[in-house]
């Protein structure tokens, strides 16, 4: 490792960024090269902190520097109303939107027979208990519009049953197949806004 | 700087690496923040490293982690030929071709007046003083085929003149208007193997 190439090394690790091929990272790389005081040692740095701070929310699942995260502890949020997502990059495309006033919860998937992810492998049981200690009143299931995020919204509506709480979903208006952090805040805003009973 | 939110300011850094957008840059970040320990120390070091070790060749201009760099140490590069490049990605496009057998020089641009690029501000003079000093016997002109690409390599040429020295340029194959960097290595090969006299 002490020996191997820098250049070729930082390539191989820049190419494994998602979105970044082969040529983007050499091509990439080079720029960086060209200014490594501007370029690299802040980046490096960012990684870094990044990786040291950022740990996901015990109460929600979101990713953030504290844990609870900002959005849980922000006393302007409506702690009745809890928005259920599949993953991070779905709770922070609904913050893009400025559309959802209350709290998150990050399910970590979706049900998925064929991957083998089960109801105890996403975090229902959690949901469930917040549920119980928190007073929530609402539960916004807006997860993907795609045939494994139906039945899993299917199967968290039934887990929710017994608890005194209102479930709903995002409107129609999620296209087929669509992913959510993909959509314009336009249209998630307007699916938030019409959401109705699951 | 200290209580800027780490994730925002990791997607901005890395939101400026060329070919990565703001959109990119996010869905690569929150990749990343799922496996910090794999994804994202080893970068930073890898930045680091390289921001740190890798320099510009005192002789040919290449970036390495040594000077004079891997080429020009390499015993088995002729060293009678020098292939001019306008920059280092045109140096690594014809590594990667595997078509070139001896040294190079990085002119670190190509004459350019409407952006004010004059001779001066190129490695022109330390060529002539390498050419003179290390007995190099041939001298190919690798530059692109754009109008400061030929105007570069027709100035080179008459500089060159005095020194007893064979001037050469890629063959025709080269496309109008192309960067070499983006060429396929068959093409950046055989235009290699057919240089003629300038």
């Amino acid at each position: 490792m002490a020996d191997r190439d820098p250049i070729e090394h930082l390539i191989s690790l820049l190419s494994r960024i998602p979105g970044l091929g082969r040529r983007s990272a050499r091509r990439a790389a080079l720029r960086m090269l060209m200014r490594p005081q501007e370029a690299m040692l802040p980046l490096a740095q960012a990684l870094e902190a990044a990786a040291r701070a950022v740990r996901p929310c015990e109460s929600c699942g979101n990713l953030d520097a504290q844990s609870p995260c900002g959005i849980c502890r922000d006393p302007r949020r409506d702690r009745h109303l809890v928005c259920v997502v599949e993953g991070v990059a779905d709770l922070w495309a609904l913050e893009r939107a400025h559309a959802h006033q209350g709290l998150y919860h990050v399910l970590g998937g979706v049900l998925s027979p064929l991957a083998g992810v089960g109801p105890e492998d996403l975090s229902i049981s959690p949901l469930l208990a917040r549920i119980a200690a928190e007073g929530v009143e609402e539960v916004i299931l807006a997860l993907p519009a795609t045939v494994d995020g139906t039945a899993t919204a299917h199967y968290v509506t039934d887990r929710l049953k017994p608890a005194e709480v209102a479930v709903t979903r995002l409107a129609q208006g999620v296209p087929m197949g669509g992913a959510l952090d993909v959509l314009d805040e336009g249209t998630l805003a307007a699916a938030l806004r019409s959401r109705r009973p699951a």
